[in-house]
C-alpha cells in the first residue's frame, strides 16, 4: 500500500484550470451567436482540438491520437507496464453552447496530470487524459461515437464511412482537419475510468448540493417517427375525411405525458410537416421521440406503449407510420468502488453529496463497458446545458475538480 | 327583354379552351416535380401574363391592366357605357400546382368571349374577364390581393409595399415583371360578377354531382401561434419541471379536433420547433390555425375555444403564448339571384346540380363586397388540389363552361 493521498502534497491550480476553459470556450464563437459552435471534425473542432494538444505538449504528456481522431495524453508512470487510470470526457459541442459541456472534464485531467508535473511526482500508475470525438452526435450519427469505437462497439471502418447530415464522410472530414491517427481503437484499456462533467440538469442546485456521486446512467431510446397521410385543402375538406400526419403526430407528442410515468422521460425534440403550408392538410409529419430511464424493463414498456399508440392511430386514421431505431442504449450502473471511492472524497473534502442517476447520456457509459468507471457531476445553474447560458459557479468548478483529484490519488495509492 | 338565350346561336369552343388550360399549364413546369410553379410576380408568373395577354389581343379585347396588376380584357357592347359582366379568377399558383385552379375560371371567360366573336355578335353590356393578381398569397400576404384591392378593401400603396416572403416588395416585383398598370383600382366596377372554378374539395364527385351553385363561402380565421417554454436537455430535466414549447403546441393541435364541431374546419398546417434537436425540449414552437365556417357566430365560437384553450394552457405549463391573426374573412352571402340563374341554366342544360357552400377562399369572395357576384363549381377529382394530381374530366370541365356561357347569356338578355 502507497501512502494515503493527504501525503502527498499534491495543489490544484485552480488559475489555470478556470483560464483553460475560458481559452478553449473563446474557440467557435461566432458573431451574433452568444455560444460556442464545435460541431465534431469541422474546422472549429479542429482548433479546439489543436489548443488541447498544445496543452497537452506543455505538460510534457506522451500525446496519441487514434484512428476514430480520439486523442489520448498519458503522463508516465513509475511503473510504465501498467494499464492507465483514464480521466476523459470530449471537447465537441452542438451549435450555439456553453463552455463547460465535455471540455470540463478533460481540462479537469489535465489540471491532475499538472498536479503531478508541479509537486514534480511521478504517478504510481499512467494518468491518460482522453477527449474522444464526436460526443455529441450533432453530424455524424451515433453520438458517444469515439468512446463507443474504443469500447470495441463499433467497428472503426463502419464509424469512418459514416455520412454527416450535410452528406460528408466522416473519415475525410478527420483526414480532412489532421485528427485521422494511427493508433488501433481499443489499444489503451484503462485500468480505471473517471469522468467529471456538469449535471446538465437541475436536481443538485434545486436540492443545493455540491457534488454528484454518479452511480448509474439511464437507458436511451431515440426514434424518429415518420407519418404519411394526405395532403388537402384544409377549407373543402371535411374533418372525417381527411388523413392528417401533422394532426397525428401532434397527437402522438401530446400522449407522451402518458408515457412518461414511473419515473421515464419522453421528449420530442424535432417535428417537421409537409408541405407546411398554412392551408394544406399535412402529408407528412416527422419527428423524434427521446425516451430514457434507469431501468431497461421501464424503457421497454415505454416502447411498446408508444408502439401501440403508433399502430392504434395508424389504423384509426388511416395513416402509415413508420419508425426509425437512431439510438438504442441500455441502461448503465457504474462500478460501485469507484462510487463509493468518489462519496468518500467528496466526504473527506467536506462537500456536500449525493448519490444520483445519470440522464444525459456521457462516454463514460461506453467505457464501462471496458473497464470499472464512474463519473462526478457539479450543479448546471438552472439545469441548463446545450446552450449558451449553461453555467456552474467557479467554486462549484474547482470543488469537483478537487474531488477528481482527491478520487485519483486514492486510487493511485491503492495500485 | 332581349332575345332568350337560346335564340343566340352562341358555340363553346371546346377544343381551343381545353387545349389553353394545357399551354398555360405547361408555364413553370420545373425539371423534377410533376406540376408547375408560377408564384405571384415570378419570372414564370410573367410568362403566364404574357401567354394571357396574347389570347386576350388575339380575340382583340380592349386590355388594361391596374396599378396592382390586374389584368382585365373587355369586349365591347353595342352600348359601351354599361357597367361590363365581370368573369374572374386568377392564374398565379402554389409551388408545384395543378392546371386549374384559377386558370380554368380565367380561360372559360375568355371562351365565352371567344363564342360571342366567332358568332359575330356583340354583347348587350360589355364583358369583362377578369385575372386578378396573387390570389394565392404564397409569397405574398393577404392572399386574393388583387380582388381584394379591386374591392377596396386594400389601400393601393400598402398592397405595393408589402414584403414578401424573399424579403422582395411586392411593387418592385410587378415593375419589375412589367405589369404595374396605369389603371386606379376600383374603376372597372361590375355591374354582375361570375366565377367558374374547381370545387378544391370531395363533395360534388362523392356524390356525383356535375355542376355546384355556390350560394355562399366560409369565413377564413388564420392565426400564427408562438408558443415560448425554455429549452432543457431531453435526459436530465424531470417531466414536472419543463416548459415544453413543442409538448405544448401538439396539445393544441391535437385539441383541434375539439374545436372542429358543428361543421368547423380546424386545421394545423404549418409547425417549427426550435432548436429542433432530439435531446432538446423545445425553446420555441410556431404553428398556424386555419378556422373556417360558413356563420360568423361559429366562426368566432371556435376562436373563442382556441383562445381560451391557449390561455389555459399557458397558466397550466408555465409557458408564453402569443397569438397572431393573420388573415380574418368573414363568411360571404353570395347574391341569391346569380345563384338562381346558374341553378336554372345548369337544369335547362340538363346537368346535375347542388347549392353548396365553398370552403376554400376565391375572389369572388372580395368583388361580393361591390357588385352581385355568385360562383360556378366543377368536381375535383378526390378532392385534390394545390397539388400536381389536381383534376377534372375534360367532360365536367366543359360542362361548367357551358353553364357559365349560358348564365352569361341569360343576364345579358335582362340588360
Amino acid at each position: 500500500m502507497r501512502p494515503l493521498p493527504e501525503q502527498i502534497p499534491l495543489r490544484l491550480d485552480a488559475e489555470t484550470l478556470l483560464r483553460q476553459i475560458s481559452d478553449l470556450g473563446e474557440i467557435g464563437m461566432e458573431p451574433g451567436r452568444e455560444g460556442r459552435t464545435r460541431i465534431a471534425l469541422t474546422d472549429a473542432d479542429k482548433a479546439g482540438r489543436d489548443r488541447l494538444r498544445q496543452w497537452m505538449d506543455a505538460l510534457a504528456l506522451d500525446v496519441q491520437v487514434d484512428r476514430i481522431g480520439n486523442i489520448f495524453g498519458t503522463l508516465r508512470a513509475e511503473d510504465d507496464q501498467q494499464a492507465p487510470l483514464m480521466i476523459g470526457s470530449h471537447i465537441d459541442s452542438v451549435a450555439d453552447a456553453g463552455a463547460l459541456d465535455g471540455c470540463y472534464g478533460v481540462l479537469a485531467g489535465l489540471a491532475v496530470v499538472r498536479a503531478f508535473r508541479e509537486a514534480g511526482t511521478s504517478p504510481a500508475r499512467p494518468i491518460t487524459v482522453a477527449a474522444f470525438t464526436n460526443e455529441e452526435g450533432v453530424r455524424y450519427q451515433p453520438d458517444m461515437m469515439g468512446s463507443l469505437v474504443h469500447a470495441g462497439g463499433l467497428d472503426i471502418d463502419a464509424a469512418l464511412t459514416t455520412r454527416g447530415t450535410d452528406g460528408t464522410r466522416l473519415g475525410d472530414e478527420l483526414a480532412r482537419i489532421g485528427y485521422a491517427g494511427d493508433l488501433e481503437p481499443c489499444t489503451l484499456i484503462p485500468h480505471e475510468y473517471l469522468e467529471l462533467h456538469i449535471e446538465q440538469g437541475p436536481i443538485l442546485e434545486a436540492e443545493g448540493i455540491q457534488i454528484g456521486v454518479v452511480e448509474n446512467l439511464q437507458g436511451i431510446s431515440w426514434q424518429q417517427v415518420t407519418i404519411k397521410g394526405s395532403a388537402n385543402h384544409a377549407g373543402t375538406t371535411p374533418m372525417h375525411l381527411r388523413r392528417d400526419a401533422g394532426w397525428v403526430a401532434s397527437s402522438v407528442v401530446s400522449a407522451l405525458r402518458e408515457i412518461a410515468v414511473d419515473g421515464t422521460l419522453a421528449t420530442a425534440g424535432c417535428m417537421r410537416f409537409e408541405p407546411n403550408l398554412i392551408n394544406v392538410i399535412p402529408r407528412r409529419a416527422t419527428f423524434t421521440v427521446d425516451l430514457r430511464h434507469p431501468d431497461e424493463g421501464r424503457l421497454q414498456v415505454a416502447e411498446q406503449k408508444l408502439a401501440a399508440l403508433l399502430a392504434r392511430l395508424a389504423e384509426e386514421e388511416g395513416v402509415e407510420v413508420h419508425s426509425e431505431q437512431l439510438v438504442r442504449f441500455e441502461p448503465v450502473t457504474f462500478n460501485p468502488a469507484l462510487a463509493a471511492a468518489i462519496e468518500a472524497s467528496a466526504g473527506r473534502l467536506g462537500f456536500s453529496h449525493k448519490r444520483m442517476t445519470s440522464g444525459a447520456g456521457h462516454d463514460a457509459q461506453m467505457i464501462a463497458r471496458i473497464a470499472p468507471a464512474a463519473m462526478i457531476f457539479v450543479p448546471s445553474h438552472g439545469g441548463i446545458s446545450h446552450n449558451p447560458r449553461e453555467h456552474t459557479p467557479d467554486d462549484l468548478l474547482l470543488a469537483g475538480a478537487q474531488v477528481l483529484l482527491d478520487v485519483v490519488q486514492q486510487r493511485l495509492a491503492q495500485s
